[in-house]
């Protein structure tokens, strides 16, 4: 996990590609669609990438499968643990399903009861802490000490980043040449592993741009000052952006990346809503936060050809941020 | 409109094959999506096709446009008319206007805000009518005296039933042999269209299936009965069905669909909810029926090859029909 040169990065071309060719057989190609609402909203020609229509409802299922096939088979026997604020941990749970290993997920106790159960229903055992970075870590790391199992990190782990990194190649294989692709990053290994697919494939004509909750900001923070910042504050609706950017990632990012742009919570909210919509798209705010990031600046991709990864989809359906008590009342039938 | 005989299908596969040709250019091929999830729950393998995701939010471009596309010069002059619940009318001003060609929708009073926004969101007059079929059709008719354009009917006419016939055809050609196409039936566009293109493609080797509110059942008791009966009731949250059998796709559905499953209100609700939880699509309840009827009768369709037909995703997101009082209070970011 050391820092990088400009010329040598740390995840190579083959390694993606054996990536792609691994998981692909478990993982579903997710469709890349078009919209004609948001292309005239953004002024730009924007290819949605749909992981919320991904196994496990997010990309996470990607780098999870590939670190678990990546396991020696000593390390199989003894399962996979991670902690997380949903996703991953849900992905983790399913991948290790896919591979007959067992996994335990360490889960904050505020995570939203939607994602906890569907890390159950993979067959993990979710062991619940507090919700802070820290406690989360280290109750893995105790897990990891009581019970043997490979620590599989959400971000921070060359396997999880190479395995995220394939959905922006067949975003670029569906879509043909793009101009931008815009991910949302958190702990950084969608955005770092979008960066590398993105200089391997498109060579330079291609532009990675991140996007963050300003009420989330350390990526964008870190790019700036040239140095990983430990974020202050973390208290926006995008649960899945919640963490630190990781070291890896990082190290990654600040090579490959323009630029991070960052969206408040009622841009997200908005983005959100005008994808379920328009494009009757179920995505969760994380999701909404890289089209909020296009929605909030169309002039700077004005005439492009922008791809989107449009992160994931799962969402407390009962509890929608847009809801006003209004919204209890359910359409009646005519008379 | 006049019946047919089963050796002679009113609409013949050349006509099928022109209108998938002419509407091609316009519309979204949309994707064909699976769900280990939903095949759990109905034992079968299951091939949805996602008219949501298509332009206007409905199957109900496909007819539409064609039947645009086929008016005469003379005729695109003085416009097109029609009634509509929601999504033909949407359909028929998105039409028109990729045409060049005025449009004028007559809908009830009741129709969703949603619905109304869109039809004038595309340049076609709304002129509103009370919720009743005898008034919408009168208002219909007057407009066109008044104004002289073409009448285009939601479903009592070929060249819709030609267009929505184009779903089926991409759904057969995207997944392969089916061993049944089920999709919902209100005014019987779609599952007639469904049926002649199966007819015609599968050759004898699918069955064709509606799904129908049990709330709203005249299409069931239609086929029962082998002659059209009117609807008594139409009390039923999926808006799209509400609407009486019409003679053209009941000449050809009492030919070429097995059986229409129905549904109650509650399963309808069910199917809808889980859709958008499990596969991140966001359906209306009309889409809905078709799910339902499936989960309905699992072992209807146990190990079969069973294509769904996703009608649309218009629904008034504020409103939603699994909604409680304790969903007003939205998810709260941690401490």
């Amino acid at each position: 996990m050391n820092d990088s040169s400009r010329d040598e990065p740390v995840i190579g071309w083959a390694e993606i590609e054996r990536a792609a060719e691994r998981i692909a057989p478990h993982v579903h190609r997710t469709p890349v669609v078009r919209c004609a609402s948001l292309d005239r909203m953004s002024g730009a020609s924007l290819f949605f990438k749909c992981e919320n229509l991904q196994k496990t409802g997010s990309f996470k299922a990607r780098g999870a499968l590939h670190a678990v096939l990546s396991l020696s088979p000593e390390e199989a026997t003894r399962g996979v643990v991670t902690h997380s604020s949903g996703n991953h941990g849900q992905a983790l749970a399913w991948a290790a399903r896919q591979a007959g290993v067992a996994a335990t997920v360490v889960m904050p106790r505020d995570a939203s009861r939607v994602k906890r159960a569907a890390v159950e229903g993979y067959g993990a055992e979710v062991v619940l802490c507090e919700p802070t970075l820290t406690t989360r870590e280290q109750t893995a790391r105790q897990m990891v000490a009581e019970r043997g199992g490979r620590l599989v990190h959400p971000y921070d782990d060359r396997q999880i980043v190479a395995g995220q990194a394939t959905a922006a190649l067949e975003l670029l294989e569906a879509a043909g040449p793009l101009d931008y692709v815009v991910a949302p990053v958190g702990g950084g290994g969608l955005l770092s592993g979008t960066a590398l697919a993105v200089a391997h494939r498109a060579q330079g004509a291609c532009t990675v741009v991140g996007a963050e909750p300003a009420a989330a900001d350390d990526a964008c923070r870190s790019l700036c000052a040239g140095r990983l910042i430990r974020p202050t504050r973390t208290e926006t609706i995008a649960d899945g952006l919640r963490t630190a950017l990781g070291r890896l990632p990082f190290s990654i990012i600040r090579h490959h990346v323009e630029r991070i742009v960052t969206v408040d919570e009622e841009q997200i909210v908005r983005a959100m809503r005008c994808v379920w919509s328009r494009m009757k798209l179920v995505i969760e705010p994380s999701a909404a936060v890289a089209v909020a990031a296009v929605l909030k600046q169309p002039k700077a991709w004005h005439g492009r050809r922008v791809g989107v990864i449009l992160s994931g989809g799962n969402v407390d359906l009962d509890r929608l941020p847009w809801l006003t008590p209004d919204a209890i009342r359910p359409a009646t039938p005519p008379k």
